[in-house]
């Protein structure tokens, strides 16, 4: 069941007109989101992956209600620190920092660190001595819509031998991290990678460390055009595994959800600004917006993200006959292409000043924005 | 020859050892770049694609020279204006405007608009009335790095009933326009396109119309990784097919060099964050830069554009031997990767500290950057 766009939001796109391209996110559904996943998992650690939406109303809501915070720079720890937020319930999760920062990190008091390389390691235990850090291993991201490439995480055997070097190097090695891919509609990847994290945990054991944490990561999914699995169905997929593998003695649990929670909460409104035909002989239609890849809608690249897309005329539903379209961009670069081999059926008679909804567009949107390509501002940004 | 980095740069990056990552542009440069693209092309008017590097230190060079300027936005145009750019020198190149964005260009009184179809003709009849108007047709952008979808131009046959269409609606039907792809490393290409251009200056002809213009333009190369054609032999291919194609009686012609004039005259500098392995069995080097994808080098997607790179160390060349690496950014995101099926050599002994410069890299860089995914904030910009 893909769940309608949220009244709330509804009413103050059709109230307020406000000027397009504009992000729009109801922070009742932040909230909501982030009870229901720790309702559905109660045992783990809800560390939300701040590069998803960091705007500081969605921070406050997660503060409130006792969430902790994955930054993957200095710069969002620093904008945790300004809102408030202990530095106790933040981890500095990327795996790719620089020594200055992870020094600033400490200094701030940021406990938990992650890294997948012997170099990572050692800039750790130089700048950030004696603070817990977990290992990521690599997982191939099967069923994830935005693909895995090896940029992160390390093999099984050299995760090891880095864990036990983190003990050699004065620093607590408290567990172990993987991600199945963002946007991951197979909860069965879940298992896959608690198989390996246990076979991690009886090889460390051996040799005299005592892992105590698994890392999850995110993949909790947004809900976009394709039908996806409830978080109940997650949460129970992932139980299962857990404790076929670790059986009674589960590790401390930590979740880095970040589309889970803000993506469902965030519509982007965008204005038609063209619609065309490039030749008599070339029936296409292509329709052109506001926004585009370089406007808040990289996730587009490759066409990965297919969001649910919704007509309206003067604040309501653009009812009538369908028919497909190619559908771009506003800026003069080729590449800004939203989908051209995935073609959207939009109204025959969609107009240049008609609108178009994107649902489920409250993660990894406004800060991806560009400055000001081809002079186009960011996003605007609302929070209701 | 590939043009070394010019002293002026080198200077300033060893002197200040500005943070990082930043992007620096030696305004002489861009100085030199116009001068000897107008000098190669003394018929032709050279409208800069501001969307190239927009910065004020640029246009200003630009707006001194006498330059005229190729706006991508109304944004643009505004920007022009606040530097005193006359509105005469100014054209609306983008084929997707809002209808409003056009009545505040013609408002401001800029003279010259592009279309290729009839839905942008009308809204420029009904917001810009009596203006001058170029059609610009499709092209295949052989031969170009960045290539070209169908976004852009329309079919002959469409385009000479559209110029009709113009002058019906009340507008100037001024000329034609195409664009052989950013990046062109052929000649050739413009040949192709000034013999179709004639068809549709002949075909116009009979029907009444008497086209002045031909717009170029840009797809004057920058110097990446691979050489390429001088800018004369670029205006002899030119001048040659102009010549061929229409003889005595040749039209005003118009070029919109941006990465052509902003490209060579920028360097970004980056520091090596982490260096690392996957695994015992994957002898494949990862290089961690601070700058990516997001970070100003969007361009490196699909590895379009290959930037040549030198490595620094304490600001000096870093010499010795060397070994193929995957080059990638800062952020948690996956595809932020630059360069993985071209890898670069770069040196053996290269570590987290060192520095990396990206050569040419003056055009479609900072305002591309994101405004702060994951955090990082955008190129810091040194005009010297």
């Amino acid at each position: 069941m893909l769940p309608p766009m949220t009244p709330k939001i509804s009413r103050f796109l059709t109230e307020s007109a406000p000027d397009t391209p504009c992000l729009v996110v109801d922070c009742d559904v932040v909230a909501a989101n982030y009870d229901r996943l720790a309702a559905a998992l109660p045992l783990t650690r809800i560390y939300y992956a701040v590069k998803a939406n960091p705007a500081a109303p969605v921070l406050k809501i997660l503060r409130d209600r006792g969430a902790r915070f994955d930054s993957a720079s200095i710069h969002e720890i620093k904008q945790c620190q300004a809102l408030g937020i202990e530095s106790d319930r933040l981890s500095f999760g990327s795996t790719i920092k620089k020594e200055r920062d992870i020094a600033a990190a400490h200094q701030i008091g940021v406990p938990l660190y992650a890294f997948d390389s012997r170099g990572e390691l050692e800039k750790i235990a130089r700048a950030a001595p004696g603070r817990q850090v977990f290992c990521r291993f690599f997982m191939e991201g099967a069923g994830a819509d935005w693909p895995l490439s090896r940029k992160f995480g390390c093999d099984l055997d050299m995760a090891a031998d880095l864990l036990v070097q983190a003990r050699d190097l004065g620093l607590d090695p408290y567990g172990v991290s993987f991600h199945v891919g963002s946007q991951q509609t197979d909860p069965g990847q879940w298992d896959l990678a608690l198989g390996r994290t246990k076979m991690l945990f009886t090889a460390l054991a051996g040799r005299g460390i005592d892992l105590r944490m698994i890392n999850l990561g995110g993949g909790f999914p947004a809900r976009y055009r394709a039908d996806v699995p409830d978080v109940d169905d997650y949460a129970q997929s992932i139980m299962t595994a857990v404790t076929r593998h670790f059986g009674n003695r589960i590790p401390q649990m930590i979740i880095e959800p970040g589309r889970g929670i803000a993506g469902d909460a965030g519509v982007i409104e965008a204005e038609v600004v063209l619609v065309s035909q490039k030749g008599y002989d070339d029936p296409i239609r292509w329709v052109f917006l506001d926004v585009g890849k370089f406007g808040g809608l990289p996730e587009t690249m490759d066409e990965a993200i297919k969001y649910r897309i919704e007509p309206i005329r003067a604040g309501a539903a653009l009812e009538g006959d369908t028919g497909p379209c190619i559908l771009a961009g506003p800026t003069c670069d080729e590449v800004d292409v939203l989908y051209e081999h995935h073609p959207y059926d939009l109204p025959l008679d969609l107009q240049p000043g008609d609108r178009v909804r994107f649902l489920a567009a409250g993660a990894y949107t406004s800060t991806y924005a560009s400055i000001g390509f081809n002079g186009f501002p960011p996003l605007t940004e609302h929070y209701i």
